[in-house]
């Protein structure tokens, strides 16, 4: 059932023990909702606790401090962010799948495997709906709760650069700056800080970019052994995908990754004007106009050769300025 | 005299025959807050013209749209967002520097050259101040004067990640956004847009970037045979200077530019634990505890020993986590 904010509000203030579940390869709005929500509860006198079937990194630390969390047996799943129960990661959503009451998310993809659902596709960032969830539920927006939704509303916008930023967006995080966010720690975190293991893929993928097609596509091509090269591992890839579609010029960027079996990840990013998700769909793959991935099973050069086929077949039918 | 925002409004609304003037090595604050500043006073029906010691890039071309500005001789003359008026560059400054009547800026570091002075050292951006000013002035903020502002806001914070960023910033980025600023365009122009001599020469420089002092200090060195090879130049190295202080761990980051002369420019990046004012200090230059510049009249490798001793002796006082 789609509920809306005053009724997540009305479900989460009538229970208790509330187990919050984010999703796997999480990010700053899955948690910077789940500990924002789980500070509101423990400030109505809710037992809550956090899980993610992911490992998160030491960079989300600062939003638990001081966020005690003693165990014990959940008697309400609320999913924050998370569009897919699959994200839930294999233990979790054989344990809980089935079993989650409530989810607040903004994906127009959510499948809608929970019982309740708050879903605000128009919002940039899941933080964006909890913020208005927990101001129903008539909590104090603390500095720190103010933090933690600042992390899910910068992240998930890439600090207000994103197409999904919104008038709207910007107010909250006016609201929040005045709340207290250490806005500044947030974007230090997530933006402004390179760890030295991917420092070391960037340069070394920045010096292997390639361009295809009078320089329409560039390609960078992470190896595995890159990743022992630089001590860096899959988790910091996310931020490679954008450094070849910012280019000028560029209108298809390429990030192909070689897994453990051998065979290439490929992630393409679009201004929209070549459709991604039409190239990866004839690999295999899927996605959107501007973001699709697929995956194929040969060699690094004959992996490149059918993904390069493929969008030269696609960029020829864009005009050039 | 320093003067108040309805001060420098209704210094703008009884007057008429405005020059406005930005600062050389032109920025989106300067270039956002005349555009807008001029829009505010064509509307109220002035004449006026911007002008600027240094030739603009293309990049700003968009601010100026519809902006119709004939020539005409000047009766008032204003600067916005320059704080010296050697900063008007050699030509204007000989015509101008003694005729400004109105300077609107948000340096504390402002000279005070101008007959008039509405400063707000606590702005993150000369944009903010334009844009009390507007509202004073009482003329509507268009969509297009709202493009020009959230130029100004959002390059002078690094698209909000810079400390100066404040609950205001964000407040008044929200008012545009609503007014009808193309925010995406803006942050696509000056945030995620790299031209390809720029990705060139960025590719090259990360690739040649060394460590020191147990990589708590990485250098990088640009010489004229880089500009040379990627079609680049010295107007393109701005965003250089960052990328050695945005690796983990890093203290000082050192930006190394070989001038026509064959001297060496050095500019340095802390994150104000070593003093960076020091070290260029000791070495002829100056600035502030994080950022600070000197020249160097020696051959490269000379040029870097000098400024790895003087780093080394100011490095070995801070205390390692």
């Amino acid at each position: 059932m789609m509920i809306n904010i005053a009724e997540a509000a009305q479900f989460l203030l009538k229970n208790d023990k509330f187990l919050l579940l984010c999703h796997i390869s999480p990010d700053g709005d899955t948690v910077g909702s789940a500990t924002a929500l789980a500070r509101a509860l423990k400030a109505k006198g809710k037992q809550v606790m956090i899980k993610c079937g992911d490992k998160l990194t030491k960079d989300y630390d600062f939003l638990f401090s001081g966020l005690d969390m003693p165990e014990f047996e959940p008697e309400h799943i609320v999913a924050v962010d998370v569009a897919d129960n699959k994200l839930l990661g294999t233990e979790f959503n054989a344990l809980y799948g089935d079993k989650v009451e409530l989810c607040i998310d903004h994906h127009t993809s959510n499948v809608l495997y929970a019982e309740n659902v708050c879903l605000e596709p128009d919002s940039a960032s899941a933080a964006e709906i909890v913020y208005y969830v927990i101001l129903e539920m008539g909590v104090e927006i603390t500095p720190i709760i103010a933090t933690c939704l600042f992390t899910g509303v910068s992240t998930d916008t890439g600090c207000f650069r994103f197409v999904n930023t919104t008038v709207r967006t910007f107010e909250i995080a006016a609201k929040l700056a005045e709340k207290g966010a250490d806005t500044f720690k947030v974007v230090q975190t997530f933006f402004e800080t390179k760890t030295k293991s991917y420092a070391a893929l960037e340069r070394m993928a920045l010096a292997d970019m390639r361009f295809y097609f009078s320089e329409r596509c560039a390609v960078i091509c992470i190896t595995r052994d890159m990743y022992e090269k630089t001590g860096s591992d899959e988790t910091e890839t996310a931020r490679i995908a954008n450094l070849t579609r910012q280019v000028e010029g560029v209108l298809v960027g390429v990030l192909m990754k070689e897994q453990k079996d051998g065979s290439f990840k490929i992630s393409l990013r679009t201004n929209g004007d070549v459709d991604a998700s039409e190239i990866c769909g004839r690999l295999g793959g899927g996605g959107h106009a501007g973001a699709a991935a697929c995956t194929i099973n040969a060699p690094k050069q004959k992996a490149m050769n059918m993904v390069l086929k493929e969008i030269e077949a696609e960029i020829d039918s864009v005009r050039i300025d």
